[in-house]
């Protein structure tokens, strides 16, 4: 990737190319040669990791497009989030796709063993969240993490929350998904000792204005060590609970 | 009160007034005669609670004016909310005032005593949301309750709030008051078996946008009896807290 | 239902589990052996009355085992609220099930005699707010309440609403139900001297903004004892409207 | 005013400008010369009425100035809206300026007799509205309308509009100003046969949001004949009463 | 209509009925017995004009039910606004309806003869704006009002609106109809000399927020005699334009 | 165009007019007679470049109407914005139309060689604001510019946005379109140093609310010499970087 | 602190207790008795780490007084957040605080070294954002983090940003601080291969709306990995950053 | 600036640095180095230009010390903006400051003479607008542009507007300025062939909630060639005005 940059350093030194030159490509064109992206950097560090799509927008040829290119270059496992059910038939004919409805989220190729810091437990208000909250535990499945599901443990029955609380307090993160008042968040968030990412959804009706209430009541959560990402973004969440637990692994490899 | 009507019946009953003058007159001003206004019938019913006057925007001599009249119509106990600092010094130069500074409420006369089903519980979220609730809790004590105060109970506490388990669950009424996530309401509103009223307060900063995060969360509470007042209204959630713990005493008189 | 715990006493004094290992036990688990779920002692104070489902987002299946679970624990009554046309055709088949095409609500089994402190006044500002109206009405009377429905009463037709005034003023507990500008929970909470529920609705075009003119008009009712609910949320106005109705009757059971 | 065209025309007749010339200068400055600038048409059909000055964001120097071109020109009545009291003061030193501090307008001259079709009724809901009010009142009665003022005839407190109901009934135009839930405008475009024009004030707190409740609502007002001016606007609310007020008188002049 | 209270009077003067009897009657029930309610007076003073059904939410048999009462009470002219193709097609199987499909209007009877003072005058700032300055225009049209359609005469292209100045100066009132940034209530304002009524309408993308942006924009006009009535109300519109038209001319019926 | 007002002129100098006669004709209809309105001037200046018809809520038989109309003047080429497929087939049967189905942008006629100052660089944020970015670049290539398409540079993978460095430095203009957070504006804007037009797009969810957000982030860019047109309007930011690229050259000419 | 329950245990096990007694005081109080709330566990976990005073809304008498409880429990460490410089100078009366202007935050004690994974990343957008980042970084410092500054590195002067390259991709979590179009977070986001937490600053006029444009910014960031605290929370962005960097930390112990 | 890479080059060119190393060093730190900022190119292409220092949030001492070293780099010209009168005081003391009360802009040294293609028109709707003006004009006079200024032609007054015609079409680039309404930035649009640049401003009140009603109209505007910049931003237009105004001298260069 660096080769370019490599390539025209050997040239400076063997004075195939003057300095001049050299400063002058340099300035033009410094990225894509020096190739220190962050992609794939992070591709380095972590082998064996999976890949992620997102189906959003994208014809199922692009998404086909896109998974070869991945699997030629030695990717085994793929996550495509957000891909309809038509789309997930027309991918699924001519690669091997494991396709979960409710989450609409697709994987190709093996999920790898967990090997993250802890459990991340994923928690829902209510079963009207659990397309979201699928989202994110699939997410985190499949980029190596164990992952606790507490679904309907919403704040109006603080026994069911309460009922869990052990896991809820050894987990390495929570990821707290909840549409209408939002409030468990700021619960889970009193009750837990490890970063919680709070996830807004738009379930509700009337005054929830698609997940608006949720959004502002987790961002003014109490409690501390709790963030948000943005409504009914279960992919980023996971993605991020990734990230935190395997945050000293990072720092070994 | 009525006595204009009365009268006027008994003219036509008398043949002083025809019956088409009669008929006119009580077509042009029906209800200031007839006079079924709500606060008097109210008054009628439950003698000697206290009289409410809404300070703000009142200048210090329309009040003591107001309360002058009410005095001589022989009102025994006069509550007056959001009364500044200022105002209330020069009222009680006229008056025996008792002013609280904190709820910015003052009371001319005595507090009646509690004659309610139950007792009114106010609960806040905050130590800053103690203003608003101190409001609460003197217009329900003004008008003949027994409140039980449970401040600072807030939800990423939950100990704080659960270790208040009997109070809340032996409660006849609940005002629920935060500021912030306003989950609380939530988190009460699924603890009691009473109805819980949420007052949202513009305590906060940020993405709290002056109560509005806190209005919605409670407006979309997944628990079951609980409605909402307006930001920052103490009394009004008081004065509804005094309506339902007088419910069956009122069908008795 | 607190059997786990009185067993685990039981254990401590015959010495058959430690104190130690009780104390464990106690910590991780507090709530669900304890059980004062607010559900279950709910249940005891007041046998016989109905049991609600809230249907939106459930499958037809889901909804049958639920009611199913629900019937098998003796419950005589269902409500089934937002349930759709479809999904009332399918739980139809396998129950018996009354369905109400405007309220979208379907209710299992017999309607309890009411047994309130007065009447819940339903009263609605267009006839496009009834099936709002319905869903409160029906739930309050599945709850054992007498409901006196004044549809199509707003204020600017003044008469109309003017015209059930002995309605309103002999009232336990009035909702009053409107969208665009949301007016009639003021009218009404000017006349009556009980608690008014007000229910902004989503009906309306403009201006309306999907019933935040109704709510934020009602959340600022210059008139004393009114408090709000979400936007459409009918049964949630009919449930707290039985509480209310009931508060003594609670008392002495 | 037309003198500048008028002249060119002669010039052309005359031969002394060509056609051409002629045609460039209509092109490139048509309106100053030609005028027929609403304003001055306006001053032509109805000699004598006050002209008015937006005082908000002018020096008292520039108000001055203003007043002074326009007392040279003839004018009799001049009024200064959104008038501090310190500009007033300088204000009053040169001119005989007649100050009313709680609308913050400023009359120099005499005040018209009225000569509208009718009365123009202001009414407002609260005690809080009458400074907007006042200068809703100002304004038409500077313009030649006769005004009667219905102040704090909220909706709370139906039987106080009621007992106004000749006045509104018999009124001309009426300007209904309220803040809070603004349910105002709707009851009484309901009563009254005329037009209303409703004004929403920036008076409340929490979810009045500095007027919007009372703007939407009074927008979403059922009742037919109720048009709304902006938050607070009680100039334009008399300017507009006053034209509706003059609506016949103009055609015959 | 009073006959029930005319009635009472005598049975009061007959002495069959005494005095407190009265008093009670009355206390209880004044309105429907008095019967001022407006829509009634309306009709008494301006005999023959058009009575309108607002056609939104209601079935075609409520609307031919309703259309079939005032054809009984001989109503002869009846505009329904907002009623559907489909709807139109089953009421035209029962009436002689005139249906006009962009505007979703129709007419049962004549229109009657313009008597109002002058013209009313509907401009919209596009074409999309067509279908409610329709509404608009049929509204005026059928209370009894010459019409005169300006369409397409928006800001962006002024010279449109001014090749029609000579209609805007001689308007009685006029309908100034725009969505996206809504310029044309105040250019129009600025140019006329007669009470505008402002309808944002919500065609528009974007940043115009269904309506939002050109609502704004008109209530904040700086033109005097501009008001504003909902989004899309081209019905509220016309009914006050046809108001304001007809000023006068009530005075004199 | 103005032979009416030169022939009006030459009547008054030939004596056939009256001086007040053509004064009178001159205020009422001055701007169609005079005719300096901004499009045919315009015409002048730039002979063969695109007229553009706004597709949007125009049936098929108005677009092919309008399009017949102005080729009948002459003009070669046409760009139909905003064209739905059905109406694109429609109006493909009458005329030679190059339809594109991304931008849903339809040509007629020859696109003319770019004569601008320099490049139009338009660039994404990603692959879902092509359409947007293509309504842009073809209204821009239409008008006689030369575009430069950079897509898929969000600012979350910033090596792709350098990678483009040089285009980006060189461009006359840059048109840059994002959803979600709309960064790209910032970024290109603080590289960049020529105007940048901002073009928020409604791709996203959650959060953005239909283009509030990048809307929003792109007014408060920090980067001079970034202004910001309506969500999705592609038409218009192609428009002005055609205006800007072309300063210079219309002075010349 | 669970002597409480054992005590409790233990009497059952002597049989001083009964086991009905037992129950029932478990049941009514059963969390301050148990004691597993979290401030106390996490107290075990990690000795010697700071304890925080919130310091907006307490007065300095009440500050100094919850500072002194922490004292005599042992605590070396304490910052206060929001301290204003008035408060600040009172509390410096009784103990050796160290207060920083900036971020108004003041300091008991000693900070303790840090002992975190790695580093914490603090960025800002411009230098008015510095006051929140300086509460963050303080929080971060306090709670034992090593703190990099990066200060007004802005997406507009993105060589600044790059400048910084090597200590963006060498930290452990990064804290992005921007106030108007909140780009950086994205930017940060993009570069960066660890969580990033953005933090919305009030910074801005206009359309910055106190913070809303910089939090949707950040909320629809494309970038993976970042997630959002309220707007101006420092605090909250330390506490969490200082959480993450102490992932692995916190199993070990 | 660009001496570190060059240095670095002939250091691998002389064989001192190995290839490797080099590779490392450019990955690492590769802009402050090779130094393509935007603002030093810029500086090269055009020598003379004034340089910008926003004055808000800064203190005196902060500006001070940026001029002196902006001054000593060789800059002739420094526009200070947002400067408050105090900070100018202190600023003046040091340096020879031209300072402006009404746009709060201060210059030190030259106003070079204009340079541009042709003139920038400054118009604004109402007299408060100014200092939005102000600050524009002044922003594009000191970087090198003639200037015309069109004071308070707002569209209410149309009149106003047109007289002066000429120098609207003749204008190279306009700035209008607008609050309230913001229906300026249309009509102007419509008139002009230019680029129009609008500056919605925060003045007005009620509905013009500061400035959000002048933003959304103006980004709604119909006419083309219209693009907006924040609120208030006036040096944001007059900054833009001037690239626009020196496209094609930019080239030449």
């Amino acid at each position: 990737m660096s080769t370019d940059v490599r390539k025209l350093l050997e040239e400076v030194h063997n004075g195939t190319v003057s300095v001049d030159t050299a400063l002058l490509k340099l300035k033009l064109k410094p990225f894509e040669d020096i190739g220190y992206a962050k992609v794939d950097m992070h591709r380095k560090l972590r082998q064996g990791t999976a890949e992620v799509i997102y189906g959003a927008g994208k014809t199922p040829e692009q998404i086909i497009g896109i998974a070869d290119t991945m699997l030629q270059n030695g990717q085994s496992t793929i996550l495509i989030t957000r891909l309809s059910e038509e789309a997930a038939e027309q991918v699924g004919q001519s690669h091997c796709l494991n396709y979960d409805k409710i989450s609409r989220c697709g994987i190709i190729g093996q999920i790898p063993p967990p090997d993250g810091i802890g459990k991340v437990v994923v928690a829902t208000g209510g079963t009207s969240d659990i397309p979201v909250a699928e989202e994110a535990a699939l997410t985190a499945t499949v980029l190596g993490n164990e992952v606790i599901r507490l679904y309907d443990v919403g704040v109006a029955g603080l026994h069911r929350t309460l009922a869990h609380l052990p896991d809820i307090m050894r987990a390495s993160v929570i990821i707290a998904i909840a549409g209408m008042e939002g409030a468990l968040a700021s619960v889970i968030g009193g009750l837990a000792d490890c970063p919680v990412i709070a996830v807004p959804t738009s379930i509700g009706y009337g005054a929830s204005f698609h997940g608006l209430s949720a959004l502002l009541s987790m961002l003014n959560s109490c409690a501390s060590g709790v963030s948000v990402v943005n409504i009914d973004n279960g992919f980023g969440a996971g993605y991020l609970a990734n990230m935190i637990n395997h945050m000293h692994k990072n720092e070994e490899e």
